[in-house]
């Protein structure tokens, strides 16, 4: 079972969908917006095109894939009446995994353009919104063909489960129990993942095209640090007491481990240097108290696991690298 | 209620799902590949671009989707060879309004790369497949960007019921029946639309990009004649007996009209001199015998209707039109 086939977020608009649980993501948009706005700015310094290409890369289903889409036009929108230009026509591609529900985002597209159109008047007819299924750890757009590549909290999970993982039994990520060989295997996933992703991205990205991608990371250099782990850890509790109680057979839990690397910054400018084919603007952690979004994140049914956590590390840790495409 | 927002194919994989019921239309894209091959030949006359752009418009869900995408690319593969050039990388843009059912195109879509490898090898890699949602009688692509554009049983469909049909009491389209008014307004709004699609695809063409569209049509000038609107003429009595048996109101019957016309090879070409932008290089009228479809078209449900109708009329007429943008 590959990850790109399964992984997806909960589709549709019900009570435990994405869609209704994704208030700390929209959080996250928010707090690196003026991130996001430097560089969409900057890619006007030079020149204005008549025609932009904007790509969103784990756009996921909800408000919030829209609500991304509506910052970056709205901020192309200001530079350019600041700077006395007409709007370029902007192309979006929407893009996630094939099992992502683009159904639902479609629909909403008409009120979204009549919202647009509200905001912006009549430049919003010349905006155009499209879904591009498919995994960002391939190609997925045509050569020197986007300005800008957009990702928030999509690129720590990983193209499948990392090989070798054998021995992280009673774990289902990286635990500070876990053997170094563990912990290797999913670094190493990460390097494979990350640097192929900047490689696909420099091919699809125009020279001087820029890059703006927050992960769920962390700050310490120790990959088994609660700070980002810790929900996992939690959820590896109530697993293990399930397969104490026979709910769930002890070998499906030894072979489940979740495809997913939180990197530190040094990690991410490392790759990005390795690969060479982008220059760092900037690189940034910062962290996003949950607290707020306890019951939300955790529906009804979790909320015993939410109490214990309140009790501990409430925080999740973004890094964010802003970087343009080298001539 | 528009037109716009609730039009689709049944989506998903059932037994009354499009998917399910679509073998016609399939046979009308095999009918008309000559017709679609010769246009994307002639695109290779003068030069062979790095990166094409191809759309297919109202794509609806299901095997024919993807087995029109595998049409075009296969024949861009071809030509290319022939001639001895590289493969250009191939956008291809799938378009149907915002209801269409594009997560199960999606969710076909890897299965249907490993297929497209099969037959073109490495080549297959550099077909990026994207969905777009909204009315193709709006803008829907960057201005310039295309180089071919498909649409096949699709243009038949209006854009909204035409206003002024009160007098069509009894009928739900053009019956032989119906005032004049009636068929002037269908023809009205028929103008309307396509002279607004073919000014939309103008602006997104690239000079010398083409076109082949094929629509649900009829080869008699009498807009009322039975070979297209028969289907809808069986309807309108299955409709009226259940009005006599109370089960539907006659007040929704006699406000329900289908948004739809089936043209004329001459009304096309009308449409296409007045507008302007495009050269016809063919304009052909086929018929497509759909006896062989009937279980297929008509569930068992409506068996008694297929019945009938296989006493009389069992063709659709298509008419199909190629034509290229001027410079």
């Amino acid at each position: 079972m590959e990850v790109v086939q399964v992984l997806c977020m909960k589709g549709g608009n019900g009570d435990t969908s994405y869609a209704q649980n994704s208030l700390l993501q929209k959080k996250v948009i928010s707090l690196t917006k003026p991130i996001t706005d430097e560089a969409i700015s900057n890619l006007f310094c030079n020149n204005f095109p008549a025609r932009l290409c904007i790509a969103d890369l784990g756009c996921s289903s909800g408000p919030n894939t829209l609500f991304a889409v509506l910052e970056f036009v709205t901020t192309v929108d200001k530079v350019h009446k600041k700077m006395g230009h007409e709007l370029p026509e902007i192309q979006v591609f929407l893009n996630d995994l094939p099992g992502n529900d683009f159904n639902t985002i479609f629909k909403s597209l008409p009120t979204f353009q009549k919202d647009l159109q509200k905001t912006m008047g009549a430049g919003a007819e010349s905006c155009f919104v499209t879904g591009v299924p498919g995994s960002f750890y391939g190609r997925l757009f045509l050569g020197k063909s986007l300005h800008f590549v957009h990702s928030s909290y999509s690129l720590q999970w990983l193209s499948q489960v990392p090989r070798g993982l054998e021995s992280n039994k009673g774990n289902i990520y990286m635990a500070s129990s876990s053997p170094p060989s563990v912990l290797k295997a999913y670094y190493e996933q990460f390097q494979t993942d990350f640097s192929m992703f900047l490689r696909c991205r420099s091919e699809e990205l125009l020279e001087g095209g820029s890059m703006v991608l927050t992960f769920l990371g962390r700050i310490s250099e120790d990959p088994s640090s609660k700070e980002c782990c810790y929900i996992w850890e939690l959820l590896a509790v109530a697993l293990n007491d399930m397969v104490a109680e026979g709910l769930v057979e002890e070998e499906k839990m030894d072979s489940f481990n979740i495809p997913q690397y939180t990197p530190s910054p040094a990690e991410v400018k490392c790759e990005v240097e390795k690969e060479g084919s982008f220059t760092i603007n900037r690189l940034e952690a910062s962290e996003v108290n949950w607290n707020a979004y306890h019951e939300e994140v955790f529906s009804r049914y979790q909320k015993i696991v939410a109490d214990r956590m309140s009790r501990e590390k409430t925080e999740f840790v973004n890094v964010t690298v802003s970087m343009t495409k080298r001539g």
